[in-house]
């Protein structure tokens, strides 16, 4: 039997624990992924793309458990009453290579990359930074508010988006839990004089929601939105202007931001600088730009944590996913056993 | 919410209507998505290869769903109580990126693998088969006995396998079915006069389980074992006496029996021979060889077929795998409904 935490039981868990706690212990558990980095088979992940959006597998291996991601990624989704992003995934023991745990992914992706960005900026953003802008208030955006107050202590929000109910939406959502945020008036507005600069947008096009002159000295930009093959928010001049991190550079150089720069751009991934062997920011005045497209070393360590999480409590579910008689061999007579083939 | 089909569930599905009846409504499905080749999305399958075996993601579109599996392949695993081969897969809609179906697909590969088998051999074994020879006796060989019968009337037998006790389960499973079997002495004493041969043994390692020599003129040979890098069952002399016949070639190329051979051996993908645009079979004397490793579109048909036959019954359930919160973008909502957050 496999475990199986399906959605219910995935936001059960979540609330539990309270989502900034769920992002925190998943913030440790990526790390230490990144950490050894090098025990990972890694791939740029296998799209599918159509004028609808693009669906996506996201697999890797620690040679010790496989694991893998289903996500799709939608632009006009919710105009339509569905989500930009779903998601579900499993692990699965590399020895016998029969999977042993199966999620939904839609809730825990959210929690995933909120924490993966927050785990680079705790590296890349200035010890200082005091106030973020976020450009984008969709599904992603509490996530990363929590996930930054965790992690660098961020209190004050400056947001922007083009969608009025999604502003509102953020509103109602972040204000009961302490932040001091500012409806700003345009982009240009919601970053004049922010430390970090999240943008989380997600349209399927080559948009520019924010312009090299707009970015500040110092700033630690976190850009999430570009994620795909002509999917990029920002204008190239910005990444010329810092030093730009990503996760796995070949992917990257897929569905990034540097998608728009000459596949020599110098870039530098981020276990680099966890391991020390490449610097982080430089300077007080450098601007460090973090290009996260996410990747599926992330997910396995979501995965990973969820499954520790849940273990012992009843926040999961046995399902009969792989069949197994009792002579391995004899497959045949599990379906024969029930009735006559003839 | 998604249908879901677990074992139990597929084992009482193939129960109700008979493992022979099911690979013939299979083969149906198969053949319809291998004559409209053009419309799916194809690419080789996503390896992860170990000392112990191979995990594989098998992905595949025809833009309107989206279908992929999970397969290992662990050729040591029988001998430590694990089945050498387990999978599940799901279907999703392409609009919007939403998991739909998802199934075990331990047993519905045995059923795909002898559909597909027999799909290819109804077209390239003479059509005065009478005796097929069955090298490898494991999971896949009832499957692939009915899967013949049903397609092409053989019903005389002669088998071969190095493990004595998966040719006394095969006996178990089969004779009670009508079958005439032979167990023969060796893998050239099972050849000896068949029309149709079956490999299917799962070393992974360059084995060469038959020479030129043993295969007589008129023979069709469906070759199965074949399917990963350094994994191979054939003298490679056997595949240069025949024509060679292949699922999809780039995927072959790295996995099948012609791994063996220069990169430019000429090979027929099987559909070609559907649509009418390449020769199968043409003379009684020629050798037909089907060096087949699986391809996701057959995973997809399998899956269309199960999802179409088990609607309106009682052989599915229905899990919580996609959230779905009432706002498309208040995912958080979700989360923080249930408790405080803070």
């Amino acid at each position: 039997m496999a475990r199986f935490v399906d959605v219910r039981n995935m936001v059960r868990w979540v609330a539990e624990h309270g989502p900034a706690q769920v992002i925190a212990g998943m913030i440790e558990y990526i790390e230490d992924d990144f950490r050894r980095w090098e025990q990972f088979d890694k791939c740029a992940r296998v799209a599918s793309h159509t004028p609808f959006g693009v669906i996506e597998l996201m697999p890797t291996s620690d040679h010790e458990s496989y694991g893998f991601k289903y996500v799709n990624g939608h632009p006009a989704n919710p105009a339509r009453g569905f989500q930009t992003v779903t998601a579900f995934g499993m692990l699965a023991d590399v020895h016998n290579g029969y999977p042993t745990f199966l999620a939904e992914m839609t809730v825990l992706t959210a929690l995933r990359t909120a924490a993966t960005s927050a785990m680079v900026a705790r590296r890349l953003a200035r010890p200082d930074s005091r106030v973020m802008a976020m450009i984008g208030t969709g599904s992603q955006s509490e996530f990363q508010a929590l996930a930054f107050r965790g992690a660098l202590g961020i209190r004050e929000l400056r947001v922007w988006d083009t969608d009025p109910a999604a502003v509102a939406k953020f509103l109602k959502n972040v204000e009961p839990l302490g932040f001091e945020v500012t409806v700003a008036a345009s982009a240009a507005d919601a970053v004049a004089g922010a430390d970090i600069i999240t943008t989380c947008t997600a349209d399927k096009a080559q948009a520019t929601i924010l312009t090299a002159e707009l970015i500040g000295e110092g700033v630690h930009l976190n850009a999430i939105g570009g994620d795909c093959p002509g999917k990029t928010e920002l204008d190239p001049a910005i990444l010329t202007r810092g030093a730009v991190f990503v996760e796995f550079t070949p992917q990257t150089r897929i569905e990034g931001e540097i998608q728009q720069l000459p596949a020599g751009f110098p870039v530098t991934e981020f276990h680099e600088v966890l391991a020390g062997t490449k610097p982080g920011r430089t300077s007080p005045e450098q601007i460090t730009v973090f290009d996260s497209v996410g990747f599926a070393v992330e997910d396995f360590s979501a995965l990973r944590y969820v499954r520790d999480s849940v273990a012992g409590t009843a926040f999961f579910e046995e399902i009969d996913l792989v069949a197994n008689p009792d002579d391995p061999k004899d497959l045949f007579g599990l379906v024969s056993a029930l009735a006559p083939v003839l």
